[in-house]
């Protein structure tokens, strides 16, 4: 037994698929060597000598998977809020990420970026930095020492956006090059991720670099797809040999099979990019409140959900104002029900437990066996002080993480576990 | 000078119309007598003598205004919000809002939404309780208590809703006509508004009792309008011969004109709906949270403010899962512009000034000269402790406003005022 075995006593909650939640009161989980064995009335023989931390009345869920949040945006959150996409990348997002070419700077804004996550309910994340390696690198310092398990990527970008923040094509594929090589091996828990920006941004030539870069090193990918229609004309006319969106990326086998990629945001993804996205494995983020804030539109999640796509939460920040996962959860339901409203009243909404499930299992696939406490998967668990209104009587264990969920901005997890280390 | 005249120094924003917002960094907000008399670079002469509050550094900012919240709902709010309206009022609200037949029930719940509401950055509301009278008045007390002005109604409803809570007409209206009496003079902060929940659940015979009452004692009155389809259906079965929803409630002379009336959501009001509106002077409360979250939809918040009708914000707990008015802000910009993606281009998204006029001085009109400080307005003013990302350099003050009015949710003000007198 070491520091990775122990029990947790409290009222446990985890989905054991898209629809079915699992919620047990006053029960414990046992977590040996860092991965669950499962949830027992009370702790087996084999087990009585492990620590049990006792959380009685609190609920015990696996910890929140972020697929897709712009640490280099975390400082400007909630400006330009009334802006559409394309003005608020060139007045805020693309201003705000030239800043970390400055070592001080990026040090300052990446602190405050990490200590939020350590003590959000997150526990897992895939992060977008700012086309600058030293920077990134520093994100990827201030990750490690939060615990969580992260892949970190430096954007590409060398076309389409401004002078002052565009890459040489040569120099950007160098500098990757050598960030991969710098920190591949340098941490436990953050890794690099192969990050283009999106087709927009991205030269063929980038991109074709970039797959050798990603082969090389056996990295997965992260990128934007198909979020809003007028990027999804611009790159009808960069790419005009490409099918669809997803085809393009696919051309340069940088969409999935043997690369693990996750794709933000699959608003406008026709029926071929989902087949695509499906054959390929590649995971969708959907990022539900980033999609209206910037007036981009509503993803088909229901749809995602029915063809067995593998998808999960994205906060999105800074298209979104906040990194909680549980927000996430929150508007994933409630956009679903304004699309069904105004837009094809064929897609059901989401339940909550299908919300609740993105937001854990669904996104922590990426990870390996995370998301759930199912026997088996890595130990990831959030301890939360949800405080049940007294005077209301017994709520079911399933209305009180429904109403944490929708009510739980501003309030934190008061302990964190990833793969069975205890971080606070 | 009394204690209601005082100076508050600060940054200071405050609208001055729908596109118009002012602020002022560092600077000296005078109030005499409870009334605003402007805003100063210094503290004038003759004002020399006044204390002075010093909030330097943090944002000084009109309190807000809730045009439409449900108290009897506060305790389930985050609970079954992947439901549609009639599945979630037959579930959940009805079911809560008849525990309120019970006194002790009643003191537990209105505790806690008084206390909320309290530190919120709310200042006035207009409050729907439930069609209990005596928890009513238990209501009216605690809210009196927490020196914020407000509009309190009993709720009417005596057809089409569950037995367990439906009123016989007689005595509904007897019970609504001793409740105003008992209460009518006995607060200094807390008034009696005449509330029929809505058309589907007040007979004609219920109306008009309701009506005569509003008259003998100068009353004001809210409800529901136009919030979904299968609602307007209802009604065009149980009213033939009105011309449209408002039609109806004029049809009992209790839309607006000599009554001072807020209708909540708008959702699908009419061009005829609109203009009967405008002729009469009804105010609209705003509800965007809700209005997604029971799938109703988008109200069509530009045309409002293009037809220059009389409009604010409404949380509508539980509808909306929180009493935050900066998130209604919030939402009513997302929505507006999920609205123009989806839906209806032709109706562009709010500005983050006009979601900021709506939430203050938009609502405040309702209470009279309430919501900026301008001179001669009634001092409501709250203190926020913003604290913009050092790392990050100087941020507009509009910036600021904007960033917490997105950010705020778990962050309270530090100082509140109401009509001059200090809450906290």
């Amino acid at each position: 037994m070491n520091s990775k075995s122990f029990a947790i006593k409290g009222d446990i909650c985890y989905s054991i698929s898209k629809t079915e939640l699992l919620t047990y009161e006053n029960r414990y989980l046992i977590c040996i060597d860092g991965l669950s064995v499962g949830v027992f009335e009370s702790v087996p023989e084999k087990y009585s000598t492990l620590e049990v931390f006792d959380y009685s009345g609190k609920l015990v869920i696996p910890g929140l998977i972020d697929l897709h949040i712009h640490a280099a945006q975390f400082s400007f959150r909630g400006l330009g809020m009334d802006n559409e996409l394309m003005e608020w990348l060139n007045s805020y997002a693309f201003p705000e990420e030239s800043r970390f070419s400055d070592i001080e700077y990026a040090k300052a804004a990446y602190t405050q970026f990490a200590e939020v996550m350590k003590y959000s309910a997150t526990t897992r994340a895939c992060i977008f930095a700012s086309v600058h390696a030293p920077a990134t690198e520093i994100l990827m310092d201030l990750m490690e020492k939060t615990g969580l398990q992260t892949f970190v990527g430096k954007v590409n970008m060398d076309r389409n956006c401004p002078d002052y923040i565009v890459e040489d094509t040569d120099k950007s594929a160098a500098d990757t090059q050598d960030w991969v090589a710098s920190c591949i091996n340098r941490y436990k828990n953050t890794k690099p991720i192969i990050t283009p920006r999106f087709i927009p941004t991205c030269t063929d030539r980038l991109m074709q670099r970039l797959r050798g870069i990603q082969e090389k090193y056996g990295l997965p990918l992260q990128s934007h797809i198909s979020e809003s229609p007028a990027e999804i004309e611009f790159v009808e006319r960069l790419c005009p040999n490409a099918e669809f969106y997803g085809d393009a990326y696919d051309s340069f086998k940088l969409f999935g099979n043997d690369v693990p990629t996750i794709m933000a945001h699959c608003v406008y993804s026709g029926e071929k990019e989902l087949a695509r996205i499906k054959q390929n494995g590649v995971f969708i983020a959907h990022c539900p409140q980033s999609n209206a804030n910037l007036a981009s539109g509503i993803a088909p999640v229901r749809s995602f959900l029915d063809m067995d796509l593998r998808c999960g939460l994205g906060s999105d920040v800074a298209g979104c104002t906040t990194e909680s996962i549980f927000r996430a959860m929150s508007d994933a339901i409630q956009m679903s029900k304004i699309r069904w409203r105004l837009y094809d009243n064929k897609l059901k909404p989401l339940k909550f437990e299908e919300a609740f499930y993105l937001g854990t299992r669904g996104g922590g696939d990426f990870f390996g066996k995370v998301g759930s406490f199912e026997t088996g998967y890595e130990l990831d668990a959030i301890i939360i002080n949800d405080e049940p209104p007294k005077h209301y009587g017994k709520m079911t264990l399933k209305d009180r993480l429904e109403r944490f969920a929708h009510l739980s901005i501003g309030r934190e997890p008061t302990h964190k576990f990833v793969s069975g280390t205890q971080i606070f």
